[in-house]
């Protein structure tokens, strides 16, 4: 059986990619080496909308995570950490961990926080050091207003840290302009890379923050990597910088406005689909939703538990479901990286398909109808 | 130019892994990647001469060092180093990093470390809570005796942490016969794979102190670890753990006494080849040299660091050489993993070949005749 990946990341990776990250293995310290870090060195910046370099370390997204932690703050420190889902959480666990005072700014699952919600947390708290937000939410579909937080604190000691780790590519993010300080990512999202490689911005104010002091850390430490930048300070993930570097050509390629343009259609179309099944789009408006994924709860009767599972087991096909709470009820789409028309076709038929095993009655193509509608016309 | 590794690490990947790697990605919560996971975690346990898990971080070595002193010690805690060489230097600062108080037992480059000198230094020191040392110091080729160690702390409440980075594989480290604590690897050394993953197995003593408390950690705690295991914590390298499964099954198709064997001849074939050029021995009995490097210094008159260059620009191959004092003096030519006796026909024809070309005369096959001689007749 063929399988497939609609999921949040890991995604799949193009057989390009695979390819490239499976040639002969560089030394780390080499000149073959150093020419392919120059180029990714070059290429990242830009695509985090920063002048500063955009440091790679041989991780999952959540040691990005502590590294912005760790370096940015002092145990005792106050932050508000902004959280409407599984990595809000994740952010306050961290924090905990290293001993900062949390102020949790929540919002319930399947909305965005207000900017407003996190002024007020500030006047609450005002002598925090640093905000914590995840961008695309993808336990549930949100987007957070990083641009308005960031204005919110952008002439302010106060640094902004952004879990872009789904986020970045597939929505702008500017990081100079909107004034956020540290932003954090990962290749297995929007770069369309197998896991295992993360990525680190810092504004000067982060440099400042980090140059305060802040936890131990060594392989997190943004100092090491300043140290050896433009080379790693560890040995670095070779298979997945050979990969990167050709990811990023295939970003360069495509162009970023035709990245961003295909992910909103491929969300409003997937929508539309799950719609026209019955199903409820999870993030309405005045929230704003990620076009990483699109999450909707499933019609009356419909376990997705066992829908999803009859993806896996009978279709091949892996999506997500509701975490939490929302076990059983939810179901995530992924369509995020080399995900275009026609998988989402095959996206859709596989659901349509797992529904009417499940005793669900519609018209066949009721969904993948919505799919083709959408992008009907849009290659002219 | 065909480039070539006969490096410490990075090692060359043989193809068969590269491929492996190159495999569609499967989801990290699939039924696909738990059978997978399931495979690895029967497989790995043995290589560590261990009953307890071992588990797998997306994160170079260094990462893996740092989680054994994230977790196992807290501020203030008095622990030793063993130190001979940049590895030992480096749990030493990562040891500072983290506020513990070390006490150095410090040997010079070159020499393996006598365990009676830890013996003395824990006489001095009898508070303390651990022992960290380098296995196979891969600056210097030096090996150090983790089995007279371990011990010496066999009866003790010190945890004894051993980066066995390199070392695993290619010398025996029966963990649990030997009594040591906390265990290292990664998987660009003896795994032969790319770099990205990393190994940690645990005692009943080590989860012991991880549970007295340590410093802060996330990524890295042991605690998530466990909790999650045997999936991963955080999304796991994937293509990695794909390279991981084929080379588990390579490992147990050679055998680990046919492996081990292998590595030792090709240092004794190595050693023999540079001495007939007219380098020393860097490590000499009773110093126990590893068979992961056999490093020498170079004759009078030849700068190692000319002659790597040499190797690398016109002959596509990377060796390396001596760190800090020992730059333009030491060669380290590594021959760890997928290395056989022709490829080091190749790499000791390379050396001849950049000799001639710096002007130093002997008769062409001096060096590669050893090699062929130590291997002659030992396959049979």
């Amino acid at each position: 059986m063929k399988l497939r990946l609609a999921t949040p990341g890991p995604t799949e990776v193009p057989q390009r990619l695979l390819l490239a990250g499976a040639r002969e293995i560089v030394h780390h310290r080499s000149a073959e080496m150093e020419q392919l870090i120059h180029e990714i060195n070059e290429a990242l910046p830009p695509l985090f909308g920063t002048t500063h370099p955009v440091y790679s370390i041989a991780s999952s997204g959540t040691g990005a995570m502590e590294s912005a932690v760790a370096n940015c703050f002092s145990p005792g420190d106050e932050v508000l950490v902004v959280s409407n889902g599984y990595f809000g959480e994740r952010f306050q666990a961290i924090g905990h961990r290293y001993g900062l005072v949390v102020h949790p700014v929540e919002s319930p699952w399947g909305t965005s926080v207000e900017p407003g919600a996190v002024a007020a947390a500030y006047a609450e708290h005002p002598g925090i050091r640093g905000v914590l937000v995840v961008y695309s939410e993808t336990s549930t579909g949100a987007l957070n207003d990083v641009e308005a937080i960031g204005e919110l604190f952008r002439d302010t000691e106060v640094t902004v840290v952004v879990d872009a780790i789904s986020g970045l590519l597939v929505h702008p993010l500017p990081m100079d302009d909107w004034g956020l300080d540290v932003v954090l990512a990962a290749s297995h999202k929007g770069f369309m890379l197998p896991p295992g490689l993360a990525f680190v911005a810092l504004s000067d104010k982060a440099w400042q923050a980090a140059e305060r002091g802040g936890g131990p850390a060594y392989y997190w430490s943004f100092e090491r990597l300043r140290h050896f930048y433009p080379m790693s300070a560890s040995s670095p993930a070779v298979s997945l910088l050979l990969g990167l570097h050709e990811s990023l050509k295939m970003l360069a390629e495509e162009g970023m406005d035709a990245f961003r343009g295909r992910h909103a259609l491929s969300g409003l179309a997937v929508e539309r689909a799950l719609t026209a099944l019955g199903f409820t789009p999870f993030i309405r408006p005045p929230h704003r939703r990620s076009h990483v994924i699109t999450s909707a709860l499933a019609p009356e009767g419909v376990d997705t538990s066992r829908l999803l599972k009859t993806l896996s087991t009978r279709y091949g096909l892996t999506v997500t479901g509701g975490q939490a709470d929302l076990k059983g009820k939810l179901i995530r789409v992924g369509h995020i990286g080399a995900v275009d028309a026609l998988d989402l076709c095959g996206v859709v038929g596989a659901i349509e398909l797992a529904l009417l095993d499940h005793g669900h009655e519609f018209a066949p193509g009721t969904g993948v109808g919505q799919i083709i509608r959408t992008f009907n016309r849009q290659g002219e």
